[in-house]
C-alpha cells in the first residue's frame, strides 16, 4: 500500500525513494528492480551510466497488463531515473512474447469500488504525467502489440520503433470494449497523427498493423523484430548529440499546454472515470468482454 | 414561413414535429417526405428501421442548391430522426445527376433585405449544428459535384465516400466568388485536412477533383459511381458494430469545441454575414458571377 | 541609428517613410533601394506596377544573415509596399549563391549588452509580424539553403517554390546549436506541417533537403534552380486571379490567433529571449559554434 499511496503524493514519494538504496556507481551497468511485497518485480530496469541510458524492460506476465501494482513501479521507476541527472535517455521496451502491453488491467475496473477506481485511475494519470513531460530522450522499442493503454504509453515518447510484423497491431481500441478513451489520451494522439485520423481511429476503436500504424504517423519506424531494441539503441545516440537543455526546453514548449490540460483537471477526469466506470451498463460491457477473452483462452 | 420560423426557434420545431404523422412501424421501410405549401418535397428519408438507418436522398432540382427552404427541411428532417432512438445511422446522398449540392443558393443573398439574409444565415448554421453534432452515425455518399456548402455538408459527416470521377470536384471554394468561408466553415475543414491544405484552399478557393480529395484527406474513399450507395451501406454496417454510448461520446469529445465556437458567437456571426453579403462591392461579386452562370447555361 | 529606432516606432517609421522619395510612377519597373550611412543596400527591391507584383532580393553577402541593420532594412521596405495599394503581391529571393537566408546574424547575439540583444529580437519579432500578417499575396522564391531564420521567413509566406537541389537544405535548427525556436516560430511550423513533425524538427533541430521538405510541406512546390523565380512569377498570377478583399480575410482568418499570441506577448518574449541568450552558458555555445564556423571557412 505504501508504494500505491506514494503515487499520489509526492513528497511521499521522494520519502520513499530516498530509503531505497541508490544505484551504486561502481560498475558501468547498474540493475534495479523495485521490491514488491509478494510478487516478483513487473519492471527491469539496466541503466548504462556510460552512455547515460537506461533500457526499461516490462516483464509482467502474460501480456504487461497496466495494474495498479505494475503503473506504481513503473512511476518509482521513472521518479528514480528522472532524478538522476546521468541519466539523458529511457528506452522502453518489453520481455514478454508478442506484446509490449496490453493496456489498462481490466480487472482493476471491473466489480471495484469507486475508490479502487479512483485511485487506479490517478495512476493512469500519473504515469501520463511522468512520461509525457520527462526531461529525459524517451523511445518505444515496440516489440509486439499494443493496444490501448499501451499504445497510449508509445505514445507519450519522442520516437517509436516497432517490429516490422503484420500481426502486431497498435492503437486507442477502448470504444470497441463499450469504453472510452479520456481527453488526455485523445490530446496525445491528435498532438501525434493529427485531429481527422484520431477521431477516426477513436470513434471507431481501430487498431493498426505496424505497416498501417507507419503510414499514418502511429509509430515513426518499422525494423525487423529482432533488431528493435539495437535500432533504439542507434537512434538514441543520434538524439544524445542534440544539448538537453535546448532539447528540454523545445519538448516542453510542445507538450505543456496538453499536460496543463491534465494537471487542472485532474480530480475531475478521476470523477468522470469513477462514475462512467462503474454504471451497471459499463461493468456490463466489461463482463462480456472478460468472458470473451476466457473463452478465447480455453 | 412556419417551417422557416421554427428552425429559428427549438420549442417550436418540437411542438411542430410533434403535429407531424411520425414514421409508423408496421413497415420494413419507411418513406418520409415533408410536405411544403406550394413545392414538391426537396429531401426524401427512406428509413429502414431494421437496420436502423436512414438514407437521405436530396432531390431539389437542378442541383440541391441550399436554399432556406431545403434548409429548412433539411434541419426538421434532422430533427426528427435525432429524436427516434431507433435511428441510428444516417446516409446523405443525392437524387439528382451529377451533383451531391452545389451549396448555398446564392438568390437568397443576392437583393435581399439584411433581415432575409439573416434568416437565411441561421438556417445554414443550423444545419451545420445539427450534423456536426449529431448523434448518429453520417455517412456522405458523394455521387456528384459537392462545392462550397455541399462541401461543408459533406465535412460534416463521420466518413465521405466519393465517386471516383475525375469531372466531379468538392471543396470550399467561397473565396472564388469574392465571399468568404467563415470560421466554422474553416475549423470543420481545419479539423478534416489539417491548417495548412485548409489555408492553401481556402485563399485560393480551390475545388479538388475526386483523386485529389482522397489524397488530400478531403474524403475518406473513392469507388465507381454506380456504387458509392452501396459502399455506404456497407460502411455503415461496420460503423453500426461499434457500440453507440462510446462512439457517441468520443464524437462529442473530438467536436464539442469547435462546436462551442459557433454556439457562443451564433449572433455575432450572423451580424458579420449580414453586414458583408449586404456591401455593395460584394453584391455586385455576385451578381458578375449569376450573369456569368446564366451565360454558362444559354 | 534612425533605421533602427524606426523599427521599434510606427509612427516614427511613417514619418521617415514619408521622407523617403517615394517609387514615382512613370515608369514600368521602379527600383527602390534603402539608402544606409555607411554600406550598400542589403535588400533590393523591383516593384512591377503594371503586374501589382513586386521582387524583394535578399543581397547581403555572404549568407543574406539576419543581422539588425538587414531586419530594419527588410522592415521599412516590407512597409512601404505594404502602404502601396498597387503593390498586391511580393516574391522574396535571393541574390547570393546557393543561399536563401543563413537565418539569425549570430553575431547581434554574442557578446553584445542586453540592450542589445532585447532591440535585435524586437527587430525579428518585427519581421515576422510583418510578413505573416501581410495583405499582399507573399512568395517564398527559395533558391538556396534556408536554415533557421531562413525557414521562417519562408514558413509566413503564401506559397514556398524550392530549388530542387539536395544540398540545399531548410528547417528550425536552432536546437543543433544550443538554442531554441521561440512558441512563435514555433506556431509557424506547426501551422505548416502539423504537430508531430514539428515536435521532431525541433527536438532534433532537423535540416531537410529539398526533396525531404517538400514531402513534409515544409515547401510547396521544387523546380529545377534556374526556373524558381520564373515559376514564382506564374504562381503568382493564379494568386492576383483571387479577389483581394476575399483572400486577405481569408488569410487573417488563418494567422490572426497565431499573431495575436506574440503581439499580446511581445515584450515577455524579449525578456526571455533576453535572459536566454545572455546566459554564460549559451554564449559559451555560441562561442563553440563561431570557432566552429571559423575553422570550417579557414
Amino acid at each position: 500500500m505504501a508504494l500505491r499511496a506514494a503515487v499520489r503524493n509526492k513528497s511521499a514519494l521522494s520519502a520513499l525513494l530516498s530509503q531505497l538504496s541508490p544505484c551504486s556507481s561502481h560498475g558501468r551497468v547498474c540493475v534495479t528492480q523495485m521490491r514488491n511485497n509478494s510478487t516478483s518485480p513487473k519492471i527491469k530496469v539496466d541503466f548504462d551510466q556510460s552512455a547515460g541510458v537506461a533500457v526499461m524492460r516490462l516483464q509482467s506476465p502474460p501480456v504487461n497488463s497496466l495494474s495498479l501494482d505494475f503503473l506504481t513501479e513503473l512511476c518509482i521507476n521513472l521518479e528514480k531515473l528522472e532524478m538522476d541527472k546521468s541519466c539523458r535517455g529511457l528506452i522502453i521496451t518489453s520481455s514478454q512474447p508478442k506484446v509490449f502491453s496490453a493496456g489498462l488491467d481490466i480487472m482493476e475496473m471491473y466489480g471495484k469500488s469507486p475508490e479502487s477506481c479512483g485511485e487506479f485511475w490517478r495512476a493512469v494519470q500519473e504515469m501520463w504525467l511522468k512520461l509525457y513531460s520527462s526531461n529525459m530522450i524517451t523511445i518505444a522499442a515496440i516489440n509486439g502489440s499494443s493496444p490501448a493503454g499501451g499504445c497510449l504509453m508509445s505514445l507519450t515518447c519522442d520516437y517509436r520503433i516497432m517490429a516490422d510484423n503484420p500481426r502486431y497491431s497498435i492503437g486507442l481500441n477502448e470504444t470497441q470494449l463499450g469504453i472510452v478513451a479520456p481527453f488526455w489520451f485523445k490530446d496525445t494522439m491528435v498532438n501525434t497523427v493529427g485531429h481527422r485520423t484520431t477521431e477516426l481511429a477513436l470513434e471507431l476503436g481501430l487498431l493498426y498493423n505496424s505497416s498501417e500504424a507507419l503510414k499514418i504517423g502511429l509509430v515513426d519506424k518499422l525494423v525487423p523484430e529482432d533488431q528493435v531494441l539495437t535500432t533504439a539503441t542507434q537512434t538514441m545516440t543520434k538524439w544524445l548529440a542534440i544539448p538537453d537543455h535546448a532539447r528540454q526546453i523545445t519538448k516542453s514548449m510542445m507538450r505543456k499546454p496538453t499536460i496543463d490540460k491534465l494537471t487542472s483537471n485532474r480530480e475531475a477526469d478521476i470523477q468522470n472515470f469513477v462514475s462512467f466506470i462503474t454504471k451497471d451498463s459499463i461493468q456490463k460491457s466489461l463482463r462480456v468482454y472478460l468472458e470473451m477473452l476466457k473463452k478465447r483462452k480455453g
